[in-house]
């Protein structure tokens, strides 16, 4: 008798297993069906387009894909937040024009200022700590810093059906990488807590580190000065740097991820590309050819003929963030 | 009766899998043991040295440690067959005096020409292809290509010892991970086959590699010009950029191995470092302080004070190469 029950208890819990919906926030449409039926498709091995667990390689780009970006990169933020700090100990960095009128008027004159202003602020504030301490300022700063807008922590502003979607893919034998235009140790912060992703598995621009003894008890200090940026024509670059093996799934939101999908669909075999567009002024920020942060405009032209999915955030979410209130 | 049997051979599967000796090569030792002690301490979930299996990380560099790198480093070997191949096509080659007295005097030129000649003639050598035409064509060399004096296939001059090594530490619940000096293209076109090393766990000197649209054929190529140089110091910034924690297993056979040597040791907790020492004139090939290829000088210095084990291989190796007629 007690074998028939564990039998029964056994045969329910795999149902109940296969027919719990992976993907709760998507609403039922076309997209979740889309993704589901890859998936299905490739983990499939009697299906012609079967793909092996090792090739199962799936790559999110981070900011506005698998968190917002608005009003300015959540690494910017930091970046300014850190500025301050520093020039509370180094007027000298007051002297400094741009500095001073980021520290003045906030985020605003970093974005005028452009790209070049934008590294260089992050350049002189991530700068100085090794690279442990940097990363454990960088998770005091989430612990403590909240979004000007939503008053949120910023890891509570990740997004909920794409953390569900990386939680799907592994369960479905993928593994999951970031890659992300953001710096490396910046994401490494949060990237196991908020995604499930560990450091091995996080691409992302690099700044200068430098090896130092310090009489036997070594440490990596991060200087300033980048040898390499993860966007644009680099994701491809640090994909095969890190990886060494096409991606079969990539995900972005903005024209700095079109080499990435590009080069993720090129290749052999089944594919998935998938453009998460930001149309919620409601619930999120609606923006895209026009945006300054995360502008979305060749990719999104790039899209019907690529096969790309394009997420509608509006019709496509049931919800948005992990931690909507 | 049957579940009595079942039970019955699964326990002798359970004793036999525990008491099969995962070094056979290992010489019954000092060092075999120091291994297997130091692995089945921090497996053991009872011990107070216990390492959970994320943290399970292990480096070892390639060229001497796991495999040969006699009379020179098989991928320099390697980039002047390509030299030669390209001189043939391209007679302006010839006409650079380095290019010139090393096509005609193989490879002591090279050597003679110091570490500049030696990136110059890689470099030359590598650059023009894509990632994935360069891979493929050191596969067809290393299928055909035969060493100068023993006239075994390179691959064949892998260490059995290390081999072992590498999949006991698997078998433990470790993540191995090559960090070579050598180019990490080069090192992906045999680590998966010769070392059950997939090419995300590879960390290697990069060259400079340009993403092309190609119309719609993005291809990834190799330049000229190298963006990381993954020896010495280089070796801890590999570390941290591909992986992000620091391993608690490092072996090398030389100088260029030291900083991965002290940033793997300096870390809390158990920790092994491991050098792997050329004593074998005999059966391989016996350097350290004075030779221009593998210098094994500061790093042996430091491993008495440092702990860590240096490895003889004339008397703890058993065998030396897989291929071993």
């Amino acid at each position: 008798m007690k074998q028939v029950l564990a039998a029964a208890l056994a045969l329910a819990f795999l149902t109940s297993a296969a027919s719990a919906d992976p993907l709760p926030s998507w609403t039922e449409g076309a997209a979740k069906t889309r993704i589901v039926d890859f998936v299905e498709t490739v983990t499939d091995p009697a299906s012609p387009d079967y793909v092996t667990p090792a090739a199962r390689i799936a790559v999110f780009d981070n900011d506005g894909t698998l968190w917002s970006e608005q009003p300015a990169y959540f690494q910017l933020i930091y970046a300014v937040d850190r500025l301050r700090e520093q020039a509370q100990d180094d007027p000298a960095i007051m002297e400094q024009e741009l500095f001073r009128s980021v520290l003045e008027s906030d985020i605003d004159a970093v974005m005028e200022a452009g790209e070049t202003g934008l590294v260089e602020v992050v350049m002189q504030s991530h700068a100085g700590p090794s690279v442990g301490e940097f990363i454990a300022d960088v998770r005091d700063w989430l612990e403590t810093a909240r979004h000007p807008q939503t008053g949120l922590p910023y890891t509570d502003m990740t997004y909920q059906p794409m953390v569900e979607l990386l939680r799907y893919l592994r369960d479905s034998g993928f593994s999951t990488y970031i890659v992300s235009g953001g710096g490396i140790h910046f994401v490494r912060a949060l990237s196991d807590d908020a995604y499930g992703i560990p450091t091995e598995q996080v691409i992302g621009s690099t700044g200068k580190t430098r090896y130092e003894f310090n009489d036997g008890n070594p440490i990596l200090a991060k200087d300033a000065g980048i040898v390499f940026i993860d966007d644009g024509p680099g994701k491809p670059v640090g994909i095969d740097g890190k990886i060494g093996k096409r991606p079969i799934f990539a995900a972005g939101n903005s024209d700095g991820d079109l080499q990435m999908l590009q080069w993720t669909s090129a290749g052999d075999g089944p594919r998935f590309g998938m453009i998460v567009h930001h149309t919620d002024g409601a619930r999120e920020w609606a923006y895209d050819r026009d945006s300054p942060i995360g502008r979305l405009d060749k990719a999104l032209d790039a899209a019907p003929e690529s096969g790309w999915l394009v997420v509608d955030m509006a019709k496509d979410w049931q919800r948005i963030w992990t931690g909507q209130p």
